[in-house]
């Protein structure tokens, strides 16, 4: 039984060894080394699996390197949706925010959705005058406009015109941030923050948003954060099938996870990843792609970071 | 085993037969009357779950009666945002949409979404650009204006000024419709459709439109459809919870949904009911509101139709 518990996730997707510099990398486990040390001085000092996962995912999504906050990808339009949700094992209380445009941290947002609002999910434009009636500042929408998203837009976008498979494959490159930490208080929680997917339409949201399928955390169970390719992860609950495999399968986090993503997700024809926490600290980080941007710490034993199988 | 099983759901809420008058429960009959033997009259024939469940949720939809399409509530804004959901149990695809302003059928577009589209949820502007493209064609907002919801809008907005205890309760008059399906090549399918709760601020979405909490299917387990305090329902992943009850929890369906209704939901704080249908065409209703708008059909008893307890 582990006194606290971290882990954190940048997106799982095609990350390979021989398409990747060794400066990136180290900026890769760079950034990640910083959220999980966010999270991580948060934990060890008594402080809440919230605070925690709210923490280090505002790091991720302040970093360029992560499809989250300033480094989200470009819709069709040129714009930018962002996505992300949140939840507390302790009451399972929730806030969740989709088709976000002007918030520097959509998860912060997720947090005062949760905390100071009757409601768990806002859209757009009204999770924005939220916010502004809670007293944030909103960004420009040109504050996310990054030079490297804005040219793979550009990139996908030139591809769909005359090489249809090409640009499917581009889509798949998934790009999320999440967290999920178990506290000295025995509280679990968990945090997914996403630009979405690069060259989106019709304002799509994904998984990140919805409670269950992106983000799930119930004490005594586990707290859950999902990465991979959005509409599979929503149709199986994904989050929520981890925690309903343990609570009445009686699986362990390892056999639910696992389960989740080595037969039901590639079964219907998705792929992915997800990291998840049990009561015991316990950590799991199944994924059935090339990589998944991944850390975790917890009490016992210090920071690992990882990016390949 | 039943051949086919089909059950509906005009909302559950503060419906008191006090304040109900015979004309009024006669025109909410004949609604629910008409609703079912559409459905029922697809599944009598050989047709689709999916078909008789999108067929009953679009005659509700189209009555001034119920909180979906035509009869929707009013924002505190003087506007509308619908929200809605639909999935087929063959193959676990589904469609969704939240915040639509101008489809006069929100589940027909769910239905497209879901058969024509990679996706599975889409938003507001998103989600119409996508219809046009389908050739679909829009209806002004004002098409949802009925007097009777301006009315309670208006008295909604002018006790929260004075009685915020008041407009707490109006405010959880839930509003809601959905359908659940078996049909006789035993497919199941599940489709909810709202207009949201009355005076509702900043787009707040409930669990109509999550798949997963507002509707649920999955051939060999059930189909489900929520109506309820939607925080709560997307709060318990309510929808997949009997689902995953079911399937793991080796549960009946009817224990699986009164367990949902009678002890997870109002231990959470919240009220509210489900219809579902397992395999074998069983089908339960239950519900801890004082009521809740319901009918059912199979293929071996005659249509009935309830309102209250």
């Amino acid at each position: 039984m582990k006194k606290f518990a971290f882990a954190l996730h940048g997106g799982a997707g095609t990350i390979l060894k021989s398409a990747m510099t060794p400066e990136k990398e180290k900026a890769y486990r760079n950034a990640l080394s910083q959220a999980l040390s966010a999270g991580e001085s948060i934990l060890k000092h008594g402080g809440s699996a919230i605070d925690a996962v709210e923490k280090a995912v505002i790091e991720m999504e302040n970093s360029a390197l992560f499809n989250a906050g300033y480094g989200s990808v470009f819709t069709h339009d040129i714009s930018h949706e962002l996505d992300a949700s949140i939840m507390d094992g302790n009451g399972r209380r929730a806030g969740a925010v989709a088709g976000i445009k002007r918030i520097k941290n959509p998860i912060s947002l997720c947090r005062k959705i949760m905390d100071k609002s009757e409601h768990v999910f806002l859209l757009a434009e009204g999770a924005e005058a939220f916010a502004r009636e809670e007293g944030e500042e909103l960004v420009p929408e040109s504050y996310y406009s990054t030079d490297s998203r804005k040219e793979q837009l550009l990139k996908i976008r030139d591809s769909l015109k005359t090489q249809l498979d090409h640009a499917d494959d581009q889509l798949k490159k998934f790009g999320t941030v999440g967290a999920v930490a178990l506290d000295t208080a025995g509280n679990l929680g968990a945090a997914t923050s996403t630009g979405g997917i690069t060259n989106k339409r019709f304002s799509r949201v994904g998984d990140t948003a919805i409670i269950g399928s992106g983000t799930y955390a119930e004490n005594g169970v586990c707290a859950i954060s999902s990465t991979g390719w959005g509409e599979y992860f929503i149709r199986c609950v994904a989050a929520y099938e981890v925690a309903a495999l343990m609570k009445y399968g009686k699986m362990s986090i390892e056999d639910a996870a696992g389960k989740l993503i080595n037969e039901t997700i590639p079964e219907m024809g998705g792929d992915g990843g997800v990291i998840g926490v049990d009561q015991g600290g316990n950590i799991t980080m199944p994924f059935n792609t090339e990589g998944m941007y991944r850390a975790k710490v917890d009490s016992e034993s210090g920071p690992q970071i990882y990016i390949y199988r």
